[in-house]
């Protein structure tokens, strides 16, 4: 246990409103000791699957030791659960709306799964539109401090689990899509860096709508300022960008626009 | 004493400019062992009612021994003072601009309210533009590391009270007004959400705009994706929301839109 | 060395997407004492000179022993060096892009300057987009534990030099331009404030866009809401505001517009 224990907050709240100041208040209110870390609270709203993708690729960096928090939930107040998943060596709070299952592609399966029943350790009265505030922070909170994860709930083996969406390989090539959209209007696909890598130096086309890219580099400013370049991203799939530029304004993209690559 | 004792930060500084920054140095430059807590910097700029209902709703979450630092500050550099609140268990200093008030409703009346005049706490020179830097933090620096209160200025007992817009009711019904909208879009009126249980099973109808709505639920989920519906707030307050959509746009209301609501 | 030792970070990576989480993750893997600070996630993407002029107003009011993260690094994955800037009360580290060497306005030259070439202290794997992660996080990691600079990589005297733009003082006046834009639209321009505290009582015209501006203020609320004025920035340069307002949408002006002052 770390004196000063670390819990991180990833949310949709946005920042305008006070909800993630409440929620910091409600954990800081259980365990003033607490190191609280944002890691963001501008996941798009409801969406699970950006929050999937956003987890899966900034949970694994973390140390043993931290409680994650995470409200991305659509559902709240109605009968979903909420999770605590716990890894032993680390703990993660979330709805049962599987945003945390593409994550143990990285983290391995938690070495048990808790449902949230047990309402001694909420707070009193539960607004049924504000569990990041009643349920998420004190219970957080509770943990930091050392509590047995038992003592909140029953175990569970059956969650929601939700996939990542997954590309399709046939004779033509690799056929994807967008998979994320960082601000820089980089666009992550979900074609694997392996597929990339496996072409050598053999040409290569990628589509994304009515755009054709084949220009491959290693790092953006390996090609002049406003080229349109294929590169492997830091989360080792295949990425479009425009150096210093923005490829999803450029190129007209969104998440989940259809990415076609092939061999010329 | 907190060994790392907690300081929140609320302004309307925005995120790009180095306002926010060159504050958290100040503090950290008198006490290096502040543990700093970022509420929000997106109160919209120099909108005091704004900052007092986002004060309202997250500083009475927060635990004893915390110092709260609200810069919302239209007047900076003026013959306005700037105050410290004191509840004994906590602490917050903000512009005499009524920012404060609203929140006693919560706290209760602070046990004393000081007007900081003392420089010899203060940045030396002191920018007419930027009190954020050269009278708050080093002030909040020096709270943390245990400052009698009583040194920084004499105790006052005449401030500036702001009172966030009431509600009405008569024959009619409820006649209010949208208090704060949030990231989602959500509009969180002034009418009590005492006045929606007291209506129990009958109709009510909710107009807002040239809209009327007459769907009740207890959580977004409660209803299909997009149905405009009426519920009770975390903070206890009429709110109108879209499942999974956002109520300010598809009604296109903004903070002050008219509210009315009445029994069918 | 704090027990709890303060790492500040600085990007262009915004909110939405995980990699300045990822960041957070491998420097409380390396050190979980640490105590992050934001500053800011907002740089306009590789905008160093934003950036340059984003640390050098807020850099300075931190205190001893503390380490900054800045990058801002269209360069990441190229030949460019990364750099540990050493003043032995604080250390910096930066891409070689000359965006922190206006700070040294401020700070003085740092004592030494190391160039990180010693991969052991990185990430096993480091992509070639993301340095952030792999190489800046880890490093700062093991600074804050202590480690040796010296072990870091080679001292350097060679390093890119940035100069923010310089006014130009002629018979007509002042011939500067908007060095910066603040969230409020505040236009800082790069005309020091002595040359308007120089200017005494006698009347004064800035010219910015197609627009005239004569009123000065020592502070915003010193004129009415709505008035365009004249002050000096709490960063002593000459700034044009509007009251209340936003400038920079009312002037319709930009960082590097054009900003005259002259003596009628």
């Amino acid at each position: 246990l770390l004196s000063f224990p670390l819990i991180t907050l990833t949310t949709d709240f946005g920042e305008a409103s006070p909800y993630v100041a409440a929620m910091k208040g409600a954990i800081l209110g259980i365990n003033a000791d607490a190191r609280l870390v944002d890691l963001t609270h501008k996941i798009p709203p409801q969406d699970v699957r950006q929050a999937a993708y956003y987890l899966l690729n900034s949970i694994p960096f973390f140390p043993s030791s931290c409680i994650h928090v995470v409200v991305v939930d659509p559902g709240v107040g109605t009968g979903r659960s909420i999770l605590l998943a716990d890894w032993g060596r680390h703990q993660l709070l979330a709805p049962d709306n599987g945003c945390w299952t593409p994550l143990c592609r990285a983290c391995g399966q938690p070495e048990r799964v808790i449902r949230l029943t047990e309402s001694r350790y909420w707070r009193q009265a539960v607004s049924p539109t504000f569990h990041g505030r009643d349920i998420f922070a004190p219970v957080a909170g509770w943990l930091s401090r050392g509590l047995e994860p038992t003592l909140l709930g029953p175990e569970t083996t059956d969650w929601l689990r939700l996939d990542l969406p997954s590309p399709r390989k046939d004779a033509d090539g690799w056929h994807g899509e967008v998979l994320f959209i960082d601000d820089f209007g980089n666009l992550i696909t979900n074609i694997p860096g392996e597929a990339l890598r496996q072409c050598k130096d053999r040409s290569v086309q990628v589509s994304v709508g009515d755009h054709q890219l084949t220009r491959r580099v290693r790092a953006y400013a390996d090609a002049p300022r406003g080229s349109e370049v294929l590169l492997i991203s830091s989360s080792d799939l295949l990425e479009i960008a425009v150096v210093d530029g923005n490829a999803a304004a450029r190129l007209g993209c969104q998440v989940g626009s259809p990415v076609k690559m092939e061999e010329l």
